[in-house]
């Protein structure tokens, strides 16, 4: 019997300090974005990320939710330092000034974790039937969207964006627009300048006009509901360009569609005007970098095992642009990992 | 058109490295444990994890997976720098030395994000009935443990266990002993002594008593298959006692069943031998400090508001300790966050 002891707080006959850097940030990130996750599934995040006071009631409200719930889960993020209080009222808050930085973490777990959590539940199936066709269609698409949008926040977008402002496009289009942020974004820093964005998602579309009009750019922003292969046999979209940019819609060209995917390349080279470009932000497969490699091979994975897709290699992406036709393709690394920005000169 | 460039790899006008640095480690540590889960979802990581080399075809036979499905998952986790080839036939691996550490860490998303994933999507309707009972059932029950024990490993398990070694008790008793994993190293250190588990879930008490015979010490483990809550009432699996552990089990029973609780509490001090200690390991709820806080807040937020538990302060374990009738009790800082131990003297 060894039990004698006087200090109030210690730490047993372990190594503390060790076991503490051993769980790293770890703990940490993932209540981080357990807690964002469910304030995306109740509705209130948008509200909380503009970084505006809000009273409980006036988030209750805004999601339709019991006030006492919303108090309770207002208790937790002010606990986890997500959200600060504002005054002394005891009931107002705001966004903590690094809450973006959080958010952005955060999808990177919300993405790799959960958007493709069904590749993770089924994976035995998967394994085991090579004739398994594509898993693409097992995800939610409303995750796997809103994952992306927290993860591109701080690292592949604002590289595109100011690739893009940049050239000071007359016209830029943006195949795959999603809701335009993009688009409006560089209408809105460029007031000269008109826009064209094009995606196949119905719901997208409304969302990326109701945008425009609420930015006040609907005047100069034209979205078209078309899938980009449409683009092999009529490119009119693309008439005036300056800048073509595609954020991660290529590579679901690949491999049955990789003739399609040359033809629209050859058409965005064709319709850009002397001097425009083509922005094309693309993953690349299993790369060894300490900083990227880990997050790369599970990016990989995904697309090779389950969605059954062929990422393409940076040298591979530069070939096809160049056979496309464009002079001179560079390669711009991101924060993103695994992604890179190929800027195509016509 | 300012597009006018040279270099082959640069980043475009915006800042590169603070982009990277809001990411963090958020990329690694969730592709980390999107591959670990989906290897445990395999049936192959409980392989992996010994440290051993395995080839490819191993490790399909031991998991009853296709070979070619096994190497394109091996190729993802080698490049993922979470095993390593051995020797050059490019189909012989092992985990990387860090293994543990990143299994660790990959258990505080699991748990965090997946094991309480239905709060996080049920969250609308928790929040807005206050009449519905607790969510508990709503988890799996394997993967609470499955990410449970990643967790622990590093966190709270080393220092529990290095606190009653360090007893060297005759009998040491755990209460909800799970696998009894705990019990068995006890009885691999110290050759002399004797123990006894009590877990209500027939399935880990069959698999306690069989790694009891794989570790050779199935003659000094007794199992109970039993509630704690039954220790009220019949302390018999208590006798001679010099430890008596319970690692996360006693939170469950507040606040409906606090009494029972207690009673147990008193039991345990009567049994345990002069000098003996009972080591409880908790969490405590909304710790402020900024090592904690973040994960405290979800473990708490998780209990009070789905699993409508309500966690007890340090303070308040301390006092129930004391109104139990134990002399001393200390509470042990643990790096796993918001876990506190508690050694009580009798």
């Amino acid at each position: 019997m060894t039990f004698e002891r006087t200090s109030t707080h210690h730490t047993v006959d372990h190594d503390f300090t060790a076991e503490c850097r051993a769980g790293g940030d770890a703990p940490a990130l993932a209540a981080a974005a357990a807690l964002l996750e469910m304030g995306d599934r109740l509705g209130v995040v948008t509200v909380i990320q503009t970084g505006e006071p809000f009273t409980v009631a006036q988030l209750a409200q805004a999601a339709d939710l019991r006030e006492t719930g919303v108090a309770g889960y207002c208790e937790a993020l002010e606990s986890a330092a997500l959200i600060e209080p504002v005054g002394t009222d005891g009931g107002t808050f705001r966004a903590v000034p690094d809450f973006d930085v959080i958010q952005h973490q955060a999808g990177f777990l919300s993405w790799t974790m959960n958007a493709n959590r069904p590749f993770v539940e089924n994976a035995r199936d998967f394994l085991n039937d090579p004739d398994r066709g594509t898993g693409i269609d097992l995800r939610d698409g409303r995750e796997v969207a809103v994952s992306s949008q927290w993860m591109g926040s701080k690292a592949f977008y604002p590289a595109a964006l100011s690739a893009l402002i940049e050239v000071k496009p007359a016209v830029a289009v943006d195949l795959g627009s999603g809701t335009c942020r993009l688009l409006i974004e560089i209408l809105l820093a460029l007031p000269d300048s008109r826009a064209v964005g094009l995606d196949l998602d119905h719901d997208s579309c409304a969302a990326a006009r109701q945008a425009g009009d609420r930015a006040g750019v609907s005047d100069r922003l034209t979205v078209f509901e078309r899938p980009i292969q449409s683009i092999a046999t009529d490119p009119s979209p693309l008439e005036g360009a300056d800048v073509i940019h595609a954020g991660f819609v290529f590579h679901d060209m690949f491999p049955e569609e990789e003739n399609t995917a040359m033809e629209v390349f050859a058409r965005c080279r064709e319709a850009l005007r002397p001097g425009g470009i083509m922005a094309l932000t693309e993953a690349v497969p299993y790369l060894r970098n300490t900083r990227e490699r880990r997050f790369s091979a599970a990016v990989t994975y995904f697309h090779h095992q389950f969605m059954k897709r062929r990422l393409q290699t940076e040298k591979e992406w530069e070939a096809r642009l160049r056979d496309a036709g464009f002079s001179a393709v560079e390669p711009v690394e991101l924060a993103f990992p695994t992604g890179r920005l190929f800027l195509a000169r016509k």
